[in-house]
This record gives C-alpha cells, sequence and structure tokens, in this order.
C-alpha cells in the first residue's frame, strides 16, 4: 500500500461526517496497491494472463467532470418530507452523494463507473440518526411511493446495491452511516447491542475497549457494516470458531410500515418459521435492520496463526476435512491452491513473509520429500483461546498436517497474512489500471463433492477462457469448514478486451453454473442481490424461489423495499 | 416400567403396519410407570401436592366404547381419490384411527381424550408410500379443497394436530409412518438422506448398523419422527455436542401444489432469505416435509455420563454457564433445581442409582461442607468422542464444579439416567390415573436473565395454584447450552379439581407469561402449535407475527396446509 494523491471528485461530499470509500473504486482515498517493492509479481501477472505491469496504466481513475449524471427526480415536497424528518443537511441529492451510493464494488460496478454507465442513479440520499427517523422514513415512502435502498458500507458485490434500471418512483437511497454505535453490552450473557449501520472497525474497537470482540472479519470488514452484513448472510474468516453471521446474530430490530419487529436476542427457540433468518439475507427486500443484537466473545488469552504447506491441492483439502471431523477447534482453516500460492509468493516482499520463508533450505526439504514445487499449497490455520488450548490444538492439527505429507513453517507467514488479509480489494483496482479485469466466485459444498466441484469448475472456466479468447487465472482457497463441508473461494482474473463486462459474464456464468451442477450454493457469504439471482432457482429449486418471490410481494405488495433485488423480480 | 393388560380398544387399527403409541396416553401398549418399588416416590408425591398413590386410583384409561366420536365427513368421491393414490388399504376411517389422529399428547390432549372430548376428528387418514404419492395427494386437495394435517409419531404437546374446530372441510390426517427409511449416508460428507416419517429408534438403528448416529434424542425420541422435529423445531439431550435439529438439517424437500421444494444440502450459504429455516418450524403451514438431508456423525469411541452434586440452584446454574464459556464441549450439560432432584431421589429404586449414591457417607461429606440437604442439586454432563478427548473434558468439567462449590459422584446415576431418559412422560399418565395433573413449559434466555426468568416463574405459579386453590409442585432443570443462554425446562403437578384443564391453563398462562416478561421464548423445543399460538406476537412482536401470518395466508391462499396452527389463524 502507498499513499497518492487524492483522486477525488471536485467539491465534497455535502452530507453528514459519515466515512465512504473511494467513489471509483475500493478503500480509502489516496491509499492502492503497488508492485514496485515485490519483484515477483510483475513476471507472475505477465506468465498468468499476459499482462505487463511495467508498462504505462491504460486507465485510472475518472474524473468526475466527465461523468454525464442522471439528474435527479427529488421533487420538493419529497425532499421537504425527508428534511422534516431528519434535517436538511441529512438530505442530500448532489451527484457525488448519488454516485457513491449508486453501485456496490464489483467487477461490474466498477467497469459501470469508470466507464460512466449510470442506467438508474438513487434520486436523493438520507442519513437517519435513530430508529425513529427510519420509521418515519418508512412512513413517507409509503405516503410518497417512495423506493427505499438501505446502503451500509457500500462494499457488495452482488448487485444488491443499485436501483433498477427501470425504476420510475423516486429512489431514496438510506444511508445508515449515523447509526454507528455499539448500545450495550450484557457482560454475563456475551451479548451486545450493535446499531445496524456500525462498521466493522467501529465495532471492534468499541467492544475491544471493553475487553470484548465479535470475532467477524470477511474480507470487507474495513468499510461493510453490521447490518449490511446481516441483511447479506455474511461469513468472516474465523467463522470456524465465532460462525457465520447466521449463527451471530441473535436479536434484530427491522423497521416496516406496520412497526418494528423486534426479535429478542434468544439462545435458541422452536418459534418458528425463523423470523430471524428470514430478515438474514433479505437484503432490504423485508424491512431496515437497525439493530442487531449479536453474539460476543471475551478477547482471547492468546491469538495464532500458523502456515503450512502441502504437497498437492487435495492433501490440503483433505486435511481440512480431517480437522473438521477432529476434536480440534481451530478459528481458522484456509488453504490456496498452487496458482493461489504462487500468486502469495509473488505478492510479499524479498525480505519478508512467505517468499522468505520458502528459502533454498525448505525448497530443498520438499524435494527431498519427492515434492513438485509447482503444485505445493500454502495453508494457514488460525487458533484463539487459553494458551493451553491453543496449545494443544496446534498439537492436534500438527499430528493431522503430517497424516497428510504437509508441514508447518511457523508464525511468521501468518502474522503478515493477518495484517494484509483485508488489502486485497485494491489489487483489483490496480489490475483493471492495466486493462485488467478480476472477479470472485465463492461456494459451499459438501465435503464429498467439493473436489469434483473444483475440477469442474476449472473445466468450465478454461472453456470459458477459451472462449473469449484470453489467457485467463483461476486461484482457489479453502477458507471457512463446517461439519459436512466447505466454502471453496475462486478468484479469477484476465485481460479483457472491450466488452470487458460481457467477457467477464461468460467467465462467472460457466463458474456458477459448474458451482450448481456440482451441488455448490451460488454464493457462500456474497448474497445473492441481482447478480446471483439468475441462479437462485437452481439453488433452492423454482417452487422454493416461487416461495421467496411470494413472499416479498405479499409483504411488501407496493414494492417500496429494494425491489427487484434476490429474486429478480 | 411393568407390562400391563393392554388398554386398547375394540377392533385393531384397520390401517397398514405403521407404529401409533396408545390412543388414550404415553407410549407402547402394556408399559405403564408403577411406584411399588419405589419407596420413597409416593411420600414424596403426598408430601409435594397431596395426592396419596397407595389410593385407588380414580380415574384410569377410558373404554373406547364409551367414546362418542364425531362421524367422519369422507365423501365417496374424495375416498375414491385418495384410494387411487395410496391403495384402498391405506385410506382409513375407522373410529380408532381417526381418534389417535386426533390429538398429540400434551396435558389438554390427555384430558380430552379421557373425557371424551372430540370438537373435530380428522374424517381420514392417509397413509403414503413414496413423495409422488405425497405429491398426489397434495393435488387431491387442492382439487377437492381438502385440510391436510401432516402426522409423525404423534407426540406433539403443542396441539399442532388437531383440526380446527370449527373446520367445516373434510380434514386429511397425512400420516407419514410409512416413509420410515435411511434412503443414502454420504459417509464422506457426513450426510444422511432420511425420510420425514422415520422415527428416532428406526433411524438410530439403520445409521448405527453403518457406524454413524444422528445425535438427535428429544424426549420423545421413542415415539417422535424427523420430520416432526423438524417441522416444530426440535432439540434433542446432547444438543450441546450435535446441535439442535435447526443446525442438523441441511436439505429438505416439501411437497408444495407448484411442485417439490428442494433444498440441497449444504453446510452454510449466503441465499437468503433461509427457506430451510422457514420451513423449519413451520408445523405442516408451507407444505409436507417428505425427506430430510441431516448431518451424521461417526459412532464416538467413548460416551459416559457423568453425575455432580451441587450446593444451591444458583451454584448449578452458573457452572453451567461457565462450561459453556470454557473451553470443554461436552455433549449434555443438564442440572436440576432441589425440587426435581428430590424427585429424581424418589423415582429412584432403594438398591440402585441416585439414592443408593446418596448413601450415609456422601450425606455427611454435604454437611460437613455445610450444605442445606434440602437444596442439593443433581447434575448430568455427557462427554463423547475420541478416549482422550472424554478424559480431557471430563478434567475441565471437573475443575470448574468444584470451583462452584460442587462435586462429583461417577458414573453410575448418568448410565441409569440414559436409561431410563425417555420413560418420564410414562408418569404423567400414571399421574393422571390418580387425579394429577401434570404438563411442562421449556424456554431459553440470555444467562444473565435465567435466574430472574427462574425466580419469576416460580413466584407466577405460586400465585396461579393459589389462585386455583391448590398445593403445587415446581420443578425446573437447565437442559442445553449455548453461547449466550440457555433452555430452562419447567414441570409442573397439581391434585386437579373438576375443571382440570381450566386449572391448567391458569399454571401454564402464569408461566408462559412470566417467560415472556422475562426475556425468554414461548418454547424452546415444543413448538408454537395452537398451545403457544398466544404468546406468538409476546415472542417476536405484533409486526413479527404479522409477517408469519402473511407468509402463510399468501402461500396457502386455499387453507390446505393444517390451517391455525402457529398463528391461532
Amino acid at each position: 500500500m502507498t499513499d497518492l494523491k487524492p483522486k477525488t471528485a471536485p467539491g465534497a461530499a455535502t452530507g453528514p461526517d459519515v466515512k465512504h470509500m473511494k467513489w471509483w473504486g475500493w478503500g480509502v482515498e489516496g491509499v492502492a496497491f503497488h508492485h514496485e517493492d515485490k519483484p515477483n509479481f510483475a513476471p507472475f501477472v505477465k506468465k498468468m494472463v499476459g499482462v505487463d505491469l511495467w508498462a504505462d496504466a491504460v486507465t485510472g481513475a475518472p474524473s468526475f467532470d466527465d461523468l454525464d449524471i442522471p439528474a435527479s427526480h427529488l421533487t420538493e415536497p419529497v425532499a421537504s418530507a425527508l428534511a422534516t424528518i431528519v434535517g436538511e443537511g441529512n438530505v442530500v441529492s448532489g451527484d457525488l452523494e448519488r454516485v457513491v451510493h449508486t453501485y456496490g464494488k464489483s467487477i461490474r460496478d466498477l467497469f459501470r463507473i469508470r466507464g460512466g454507465v449510470f442506467p438508474r442513479v438513487p434520486d436523493v440520499v438520507v442519513y437517519p440518526a435513530t430508529e425513529s427517523e427510519v420509521a418515519k422514513i418508512v412512513a413517507a415512502a409509503v405516503e410518497h411511493d417512495l423506493v427505499l435502498i438501505p446502503f451500509g458500507g457500500g462494499s457488495n458485490i452482488a448487485g444488491s446495491l443499485e436501483p433498477m434500471a427501470q425504476e420510475q418512483r423516486t429512489v431514496v437511497s438510506l444511508d445508515m452511516g449515523r447509526l454507528d454505535r455499539v448500545l450495550d453490552i450484557d457482560e454475563d450473557a456475551g451479548l451486545a447491542r450493535i446499531q445496524a449501520g456500525a462498521q466493522g472497525p467501529d465495532i471492534e474497537e468499541q467492544l475491544n475497549a471493553k475487553g470484548w470482540t465479535l470475532g467477524h472479519f470477511p474480507d470487507s470488514f474495513t468499510h461493510s457494516t453490521l447490518g449490511g452484513w446481516v441483511a447479506t448472510r455474511s461469513s468472516g474468516m474465523q467463522s470456524d470458531k465465532f460462525g457465520d453471521i447466521a449463527d451471530i446474530t441473535r436479536g434484530l430490530r427491522v423497521v416496516r410500515p406496520e412497526g418494528v419487529v423486534v426479535l429478542r436476542p434468544l439462545p435458541s427457540t422452536s418459534t418458528g418459521p425463523s423470523l430471524r433468518e428470514m430478515i438474514l439475507g433479505s437484503e432490504g427486500r423485508l424491512g431496515i435492520i437497525t439493530e442487531v443484537t449479536a453474539q460476543v466473545h471475551r478477547i482471547p488469552e492468546k491469538r495464532e496463526i500458523l502456515a503450512y504447506f502441502f504437497p498437492t491441492w487435495e492433501a490440503g483439502l483433505r486435511a481440512m476435512q480431517a480437522i473438521a471431523e477432529s476434536d480440534a477447534t481451530p478459528s481458522v482453516t484456509r488453504v490456496s491452491n498452487s496458482f493461489e500460492t504462487e500468486m502469495s509468493l509473488a505478492t510479499s516482499k524479498e525480505s519478508k513473509g512467505i517468499s522468505a520463508l520458502l528459502n533454498q533450505g525448505v525448497q530443498k526439504f520438499m524435494q527431498l520429500k519427492g515434492w513438485d514445487l509447482s503444485k505445493i499449497c500454502l495453508s494457514f490455520i488460525g487458533y484463539e483461546g487459553s494458551s493451553e488450548h491453543v496449545d494443544r490444538n496446534e498439537k492436534l492439527v500438527s499430528k493431522i498436517v503430517k497424516k497428510h505429507g504437509g508441514f508447518g513453517v511457523g508464525k511468521g507467514p501468518g502474522v503478515l497474512y493477518d495484517q494484509k488479509k483485508f488489502d486485497t480489494p485494491y489489487l483489483r483496482d490496480f489490475f483493471m489500471d492495466h486493462g485488467g479485469a478480476a472477479d470472485v466466485s465463492e461456494t459451499a459444498a459438501p465435503w464429498s463433492k467439493l473436489l469434483p466441484l473444483y475440477n469442474e469448475v476449472y473445466a468450465a472456466a478454461g472453456r470459458a477462457f477459451e472462449k473469449i479468447g484470453v489467457q485467463g487465472l483461476l486461484m482457489a482457497h479453502l477458507s471457512h469448514s463446517y461439519h459436512s463441508g466447505a466454502c471453496l473461494y475462486f478468484t479469477f482474473a484476465f485481460e479483457h478486451g472491450d466488452d470487458a463486462l460481457g467477457q467477464y459474464d461468460v467467465v462467472k456464468k460457466a463458474i456458477q453454473d459448474a458451482f450448481i451442477q456440482e451441488g455448490g450454493t451460488l454464493s457462500h457469504h456474497h448474497g445473492v442481490g441481482l447478480e446471483h439471482a439468475p441462479w437462485l432457482a437452481d439453488d433452492v429449486s423454482a417452487a422454493g424461489a416461487g416461495l421467496v418471490q411470494t413472499l416479498f410481494d405479499a409483504t411488501d405488495s407496493q414494492r417500496i423495499f429494494n425491489p427487484g433485488k434476490v429474486t429478480g423480480h
């Protein structure tokens, strides 16, 4: 990461003091990826996708002035109704604010932003500060026939934030950023009441100050919110210990036209169908989530991430399965395939991290063991708890790793991984600057289906790359383990031609189709939105997708709440 | 337990070979509770509720001939349509079959059966053998405007099985008993496809034969089905290790008019709102569950249940909480309050079990420690896994128990508890024979709220007992632990007067109101049905209950699927 000159749009946002990412890309203004101190990176990219990073960037951040932003449809009565509720300073209809709230950060979003493609932009951004204000906004939406799209950190990559292109009504982006507080920690029960608009770092800072952690660390952590995690059924890197957000979420408050749905925090209940699990993953279609009561944990005495190498992907995968079946209870189980391992080595600085670790001695050791160095797979296993618990688990895992032909290489790389784990999205913007297209697709499937699924995804992506005439790169890792299966996370990249999004669609579709065909879900933790809606019926059957649509239609006949998302209708 | 002469109705059931409980009470014909070999039991009952068990039974099993069963409304076209689907022998409209399928086994059900109160009896019982037959029955229900009530083992105690009293249409009880097979075990993923009508023992027998277990053991285990567990969000005694049925259930097949909802087995997914968790707890209102793909586990190398004593209820409760917060991962955490402990001691035979264990030596030890013997609380903690895992966990728990003032008394009582754990419901029938009324209410709440809730339940039940003029007994135990809270299970008993159910209603309402008032849920694992429907809006808020009602109305506008359950409408 390096500091760059801000490429911000002319004129700062006029809204309240709520953090937003760059309007044109991931993360904080002035921070970007650079490769000059990573000598192996440019050769890796050249070899894998044919892009020359030493050549000048072919594109870069666009100039806001060049954009042609459709005018806001906001009418005076609506503006005035909203201002009465939240105050004039919290109703913003300037172009920059509206563009910031048009998209998330998927490759489709970024290409459209860079290309100035805005079929529909929200007409206004509103910043409520209380649940009562949210309730009044919902009432105003009923009265004035508005569309409400809740907006958290804007990190969504499933198309859950954009207005439907054909929407004729006034579209309000409901920015939850002012609802950012941890309201209360029940230290006896390990439960914290947290406002939906609180971003990851805000939450951890407020909890850590009292000795607690939420333990939810998705890749988007630094720029995503609790409400967004709930709305999209997010999962964090330490889910093996802390659970997915669906497990972490115990209580909820959701504003609807007829009142607030209040789900009190309960460890378990037989009151079904589960409203908690209806709101989870609802992406704004069932109402506005204002507050979550979440399980929290005392900050552990000890926390370590150890690195291991395996001779092959299959060995690594089987080791993760064996760990899931064992008495060991690690917090993180992750193994990268050989391509992603090579990428990890290539993104390390010479003097530090994995690449320093994979020195002559280690390489010689691998060769002595008969390993093919082009096939080695890097794994990270995390441990949290009492010192004794961590030590015991490291021993249990060490035995399993050995049994599967792997070996441990200590703490060094894990520390580095831990520090840099949220930086990957910056890399995509950098790659785009050089004519590259990259995105991710992840799934979950039973252990028995993971290898066939993995193989079919590679075959399908290979055919797709060939079809669009590119040298594509596909990398994968296993990132979350469960009793009966795991999440596989794929990253694909290629040098795009004129129709970048058309090419992306071919590759994305090939991968998603392979997920479904091989028994995986459409997404493990990125949600459905518009991007994955075409696979909804494949995932939950036509009758199941029909049930979801009926639920949305019946509970929101006026189509106020983020219409179109999840089901596409 | 002892074998008694069968009190069966004249004429055996004419339906297929599907196991049913006694038509008038719990369990198998010919098995009943008796107290003659438990010398402390009658004095305990006399002291606690004033009932003299040595007096002759005041009631007993009713005579089927004395019952006035409303005639079946089954018409020839419907009978013939159903017979075409499942075959004539699987369409039964005899009185005995219809009575067996009218109620579950709640106190309300048993008093009504014994009193010959049948406001509405199903008109016919149908036994499909395949999902395709279920689909045809659903189509017939649409065509002929029938009501379908799925029936598993008939153990429900929340009123989920009975037809609504005012129902004018033909009511079909859909007995799933012929769908009783484990279809497939995916030994790589630890997933088993099991038909919804399979009862607990059938499932374990089929799984055990291949080295696997489902690990789901509710009190009703011997007479309840997988489909019933899913439909009511059941929880088993070993949920601390295996999870509630909501965790165990990974895939589902549910027949609806527009097709089969097929949820493929997935370890996790971000496809929301969760259809899996909508079907869980839906009590037949969203369709007919035909198949469940469930997590299964290899039969553990070692399994032990150890007994412990605590000086007070609060000490026991805090110890369970400390265990839940610790690195220990037991399979069962259970502690009884002093009343239930006294009851456990009183139901032991002199020569065996807890009462033999609480011998002079142990009592002296307790007295030396300054314990008040009237306040001691018995606890069972279960352990499963590798021998090393069990030993380690026993040590971890032992430390926590000591820290909370308790001590262990070994394996003996646990073995006995394990053998007899499914027998308790027989005791209620026996108690009813002697003029007693008894039932249960259970809840779950955050750890911070458990003691205040417990105290308020005692206060409320005390006021209720006073109001109805009885000497009531209330007992409690903690039965399932979670990160943020636990389940408290209350049993109440009293000698009833002429209006037994009126008296029951007063006590039941007092306890349920206290649950809600103190932050507990309406039921932890018994479901909602009709019995708990009055507390639905209190539990999930009016807006939440409205959402559930809207879901049911919109997805079943013809009101075919078990109308009235969960919401009361």
